[in-house]
C-alpha cells in the first residue's frame, strides 16, 4: 500500500495502473475510518483489481462555524485500518495541493441541493461536488463507492455523474450501524457517553416510521410527528429537520408514494448527526 | 470517419479506441467549420493517433436575445470538410441528448469570467465550461485544441482544466485570419458585403496597438484611444469593449506590463465580432 500526498506522483501511479488494464475501485473519505468506510473499501477491493481511497478533510464543504478544524484526524490509525482491507493506495493531499492560491472552479448541482442538509448547510454540497469531481479526475476510477448514510450526498453525486457524463459506475451501499442502531459516523466520537446512549433514538424513530408505513399509514405529517416524539424522548436532542421526500427529486411529499426518503438531522449538544431510510410504498 | 449522435454509441467507440492504446486529439466546435477549425483539426490529427471533433451548438452558452436559433448550421458541408482533414469521428448530439429533461449540473470558473465577454454575456462562460466538461468526459481526449481567437474562453477553460485536475493537455493555436486580417469566425457569414469589408479595421487596430507598444508606448488609455479611432473609421462599427488586461488574471491594466491581452468586441449591425492579440512587454 502506497500513501501519496502529491498530485504529480498520484498521476504517475494511476497511469501505471491504467496501463496494466487494471480496474480501479475508489472510496473518497475524510478519514477517521470506521466500519462503514471499511465495508465500502472491502466491497471496492472485491469488485476491482486495484482499490484506492482518499483521505481529505475538505474545507470547501464546511461552513463558517462548522467543525472543519475539530474534525477528527488520525492518519496512522487510518493507515493501519486501510491496510487490513487490502487497500492499494491512500491519496492524502494537503489543502494547498487541492486548492492552490487562486483556485476558482466550482461544480454545482442545482435543485437537489436546496432542501434537507443543503438548506441548513449553504455551500456544503458545492464543496462536495467540487472536491469529488477533482478526486474522480485524479483517481480515474471505474467504480466509486458511497454510503447510504449520507443519502442526499449520494443522490447529488449520482446526479452530477450522470449530468456531466462521468464514465464510472456509482455504487451506494447500505448504512453500517452500531449494535443499538446508531449509524456509524466519524462524528459519533464527539458525543458524551450520555448523548451516545440517547442517539439510538434516531434509528429507533426511523424503524417506527417504516413500521407505520408498512401497516398502511400514508400521511407524512402523522409519520413525522411519531418520529419527532420518539426523538424528543432524548433529553439532549435538538431536531434540525425531519423530512420525507421523493427520491426522484428530493421534494417534500404530503403523502407517501413511490420511493420515499425519510431523512433527519438532529443535534446532540454541538454534534450534528444525520440518518435516513428509504421506503418503497 | 464515423458520425455519432448518441452517447451510448460514443462511449462504446471511445472504449475501443482507448483499449487499443491510441491517443485521442479532440477539437470541440459549434460546426460551420472554417479554416480556423481545420487548422486545429489538422494539428490534432498530426499529434494524435485518433482525431475527433464535436459539432454542437450549445444552447447553454447563448443568452436571451442572442443568436442561438440563427447560428449557422450545415452538417453535410462540415462532414465533407472534416473528412478532408483525416477526422476519425464526429460527435454531433441533439440538445436533448446533452441536456435531458431535469438536467441540473453546472461547472463555473469564477473571476476570470467576470470581465471582457463575460461582462456583456452573463452566463456565457458557465455554458461553455459545463458543455466542455461533458465533452471531455465523453471523448476522454489526451489533447484538446482551441483557437486563440476566443482568448478569454481559452484562459477560462485552461483554468478549469487545471483547477479540476482534468488529465489532458490543453493546446491553444494562433488565430486564423482572412487575407485582410479579419479573424475567421462562423459569424462572419452574417456580415453584409459592406460590413465584411469594414470589419478589417479590427485587426488593423490591433496591429497598430502592437506597433505603438513596440515603439515604447505603455499607457493603456493612449493605446485604447488609437484602437477606438481606427475602428470608428468603419461606419457600421459599434464598439462593445476594448480592454487591455493582464493574462494572469484578466484584470484591467493601467500600464502595459508583462504579458498583456488586448481584446475587443465590436458589433457590425447585429453581428458581434471579437478579436485579440497578446503582447509581451
Amino acid at each position: 500500500m502506497e500513501i501519496i500526498k502529491d498530485i504529480a506522483r498520484l498521476r504517475e501511479r494511476i497511469r501505471e495502473v491504467k496501463k496494466k488494464g487494471l480496474s480501479i475501485g475508489f472510496v473518497p473519505t475524510m478519514g477517521y475510518l470506521h466500519e462503514g468506510h471499511l465495508s465500502l473499501m472491502k466491497t471496492a477491493k472485491k469488485e476491482n483489481d486495484f482499490m484506492a481511497i482518499s483521505i481529505f478533510v475538505n474545507p470547501l464543504q464546511f461552513g463558517a462555524g462548522e467543525d472543519f478544524e475539530e474534525y477528527p484526524r488520525d492518519l496512522a490509525r487510518d493507515e493501519m485500518l486501510a491496510r487490513s482491507t487490502g487497500c492499494d493506495l491512500i491519496f492524502s493531499p494537503s489543502v494547498k495541493e487541492m486548492y492552490p492560491t487562486g483556485y476558482g472552479t466550482f461544480v454545482e448541482v442545482k435543485k437537489l441541493t436546496e432542501g434537507l442538509c443543503g438548506a441548513s448547510r449553504p455551500g456544503h454540497f458545492l464543496g462536495v461536488t467540487t472536491v469529488v469531481t477533482k478526486l474522480f479526475n485524479l483517481l480515474r476510477p471505474d467504480r466509486v463507492y458511497f454510503g447510504q448514510k449520507d443519502a442526499q450526498q449520494a443522490f447529488v453525486l449520482k446526479k452530477m455523474v450522470n449530468d456531466l457524463n462521468m464514465d464510472l459506475e456509482f455504487i451506494v451501499l447500505p448504512t453500517f450501524r452500531e449494535d443499538d442502531g446508531l449509524a456509524m459516523s466519524s462524528r459519533n466520537k464527539y458525543l458524551t457517553p450520555e448523548q451516545r446512549k440517547e442517539a439510538a433514538v434516531l434509528y429507533k424513530s426511523l424503524k417506527q416510521a417504516r413500521k407505520l408505513a408498512v401497516e398502511g399509514e400514508r400521511n407524512v405529517e402523522v409519520i413525522k410527528k411519531v418520529i419527532s416524539d420518539i426523538i424528543s424522548e432524548a433529553g439532549h436532542a435538538q431536531i434540525e429537520y425531519i423530512e420525507i421526500v421523493d427520491t426522484q427529486n428530493l421534494r417534500s411529499l404530503h403523502m407517501l408514494k413511490g420511493e420515499c426518503l425519510i431523512a433527519l438531522a438532529v443535534k446532540f449538544g454541538q454534534t450534528r448527526l444525520i440518518d435516513n431510510i428509504i421506503l418503497e410504498v
